[in-house]
């Protein structure tokens, strides 16, 4: 393991009727609000209303952007930098799913870069700061209210490109489980396919983790394997609303992976597939990720994959390790595709191999993607064929 | 489950050579520092002169206090909070385990109260402020390093009282796993035991938790049962050391109670054991533990026994829950007393049932202690018997 720095400083609210300290919170940063979200939904809530009632309440001036996407646009950045120059925003508020936080990030660094904020992504130029960001979350999947990332979708050069800077933490995040409530099934599946997805990339990794935060995360996998079939069938259920909302912070705000250099395999191989088809970045996730651990298994990942199915699935203890790891493989394949529901082939989303190889290349970006096993094109090739 | 606010802004750096960053972390709070530490054994490991040669390359004005005792006194704490006004302290800088830690944290709280540090603690007067504090921790065991708490004995009223305040929280924290190879295996069982504590204190609580939060303690009870073993066995072994430094933060800085009112039970109970003999904590929370979940064992509290049993201990799924809970006491009493080499009993220490009336009823704070169960004078009195 390796040396590292935990500095996770985000602060946050959970619950109903939280939303009372709002504007106290926003207050700390200064007086210009720039309040973001997407396709509405939260108006139809009444929580776009509660918001706006709070910020009258604390005598703030707000300015919106909404209309942002999900797997957002760097269309919908720069005019969100240009609301925060014309405007003098000192804080931005994102209310909404990984999407509109994702894309509030970058409008936040992109405020303090003179160009397109498509150079922070394409590493022309590296970020340097970000303006405060106070999120008020609608939906347990991405992890963005606490970590300090966000993936940005260039539709021109068929791009979705992540990058990071610990000022696009947000300072603030306020989790009220009710609140995604109205979530319907699919997305619901959807967060928990990626909730889950990000847990797996930290927990199987090449360069050695710390035994404590790999039984961390079995107990975050096996929240999430617990809760989203409870909140599937009863959408008011707190207590499961509640546990997947809180997982989906924890599985990447950093603690996770603190100790070592953990490259993942199935995001880079996710970004291109909805970089291509805009699917939901859950849905990709959930078909790529059983034939990449089929794809991974061998003699010397036996052990660890057998692990994983014996702690997040219960799968018996006195299988031998292969035959356990299969048989986690074939219940995480259960509990995506039958328990959530979700699809469980490109085929059937209507993808078809078209564009594999340029996919797999970009994936592996130009060489080798560097993950728990290495990935050349080819692999990734061959885990897309398997997915059809 | 209730709402709640997670606020842990503590930055950890963790591991060996972290040093290097002790005088920008300290200079970000001022130039005048006060070091604090207990009975020399930094100068015998040379950490002593590592910490001042930092304090002297970042340009810093540096004073001290030494021979902060083990169950640390109020007569420490005032000689403190005279130190910092007389040179007019910045920031404080606490080298050592949590009795150093605790010490200090009253130090920088009583600076901000006019008159002796004990009406903080009494109750007298509420903490309202606390001068800034940075950690370099050598002892793997009361989490002191993360969280806003401490504890602090007065001799002569024979009190030992827990307070707590955000703002002593510490701002930045040193963990370096190899800082402890040179705790012996007494010091290392004990920071073990009270480790466990913290987690099972929480754990076992009557308001509800989060099935999240209960399976993350339960992977970090896991890790202390794995790792402390290891490091007695192997004091050099950095992944055991790493495991037990980094557990005893997340056990208490305050992330797995967040959303319960938790009141313990074997804390209030060892306070006065240690006021009253001065024993080492986590040896009196040691021989309490088992014979108060003894006491606390029932049908309605088996099922929960039975699961810390299951999962901390890997107690046959088979077994009934109150069978269960019965083994799971007695493989915690084979780690504790067996594995870790800790005395069982009280009449091996030399304490008789003298004060147990007293001691129970101040336990009990004057009322009903309301841990997991409610425990009355007479309960608290039958488990001290229970020990002898």
């Amino acid at each position: 393991m390796q040396n590292f720095v935990y500095d996770i400083p985000t602060k946050v609210y959970f619950g109903p009727d939280q939303l009372s300290h709002l504007g106290e919170e926003l207050k700390k940063f200064g007086t210009r609000v720039l309040l973001t979200y997407g396709g509405g939904s939260i108006k139809k809530t009444g929580l776009y209303d509660r918001v706006v009632a709070e910020i009258e309440r604390a005598g703030l001036t707000l300015f919106e952007l909404s209309g942002i996407e999900p797997n957002p646009r760097i269309t919908s950045v720069n005019k969100g930098v240009a609301l925060c120059r014309e405007h003098k925003i000192d804080v931005l508020l994102a209310v909404g799913g990984g999407s509109t936080i994702d894309a509030t990030k970058f409008i936040g660094a992109g405020y303090y870069h003179d160009g397109d904020a498509w150079d922070l992504l394409s590493d022309k130029t590296p970020i340097t700061n970000c303006l405060p960001i106070v999120t008020v979350l609608t939906l347990s999947a991405t992890g963005s209210e606490m970590d300090a990332g966000g993936v940005i979708s260039n539709l021109e050069t068929r791009d979705k490109i992540g990058r990071g800077h610990p000022a696009m933490r947000p300072k603030v995040s306020f989790l009220d489980p009710t609140a995604t409530y109205t979530v319907g099934p699919y997305q619901t599946a959807c967060g928990a396919a990626d909730i889950l997805s990000h847990l797996m990339e930290t927990y199987f990794n090449a360069d050695g983790s710390l035994y404590m935060l790999d039984r961390m995360m079995e107990g975050l996998m096996e929240t999430v394997v617990h809760a989203a079939p409870v909140a599937l069938a009863e959408p008011e259920n707190y207590e499961a609303r509640a546990n997947l909302m809180w997982a989906s912070s924890w599985a990447i705000n950093g603690f996770t992976r603190t100790c070592q250099t953990c490259e993942w395999s199935c995001h880079p191989m996710e970004h291109e597939l909805s970089a291509f088809y805009d699917i939901t970045h859950g849905l990709g996730l959930a078909i790529l990720t059983p034939r990449w651990m089929e794809h991974v298994l061998d003699e010397e990942s036996a052990p660890h994959l057998a692990r994983f199915a014996r702690s997040v699935f219960r799968v018996d203890a006195a299988l031998p390790d292969r035959e356990a790891a299969r048989e986690g493989i074939a219940r995480l394949s259960a509990f995506l595709f039958d328990t959530l529901g979700l699809k469980s082939t490109f085929t059937a989303l209507g993808i078809d191999d078209t564009h594999f190889a340029e996919m797999a290349k970009k994936a592996c970006g130009g060489g080798v993607l560097q993950g728990y096993r290495p990935l050349r094109p080819a692999d990734v090739e061959a885990i897309f064929r398997a997915c059809l």
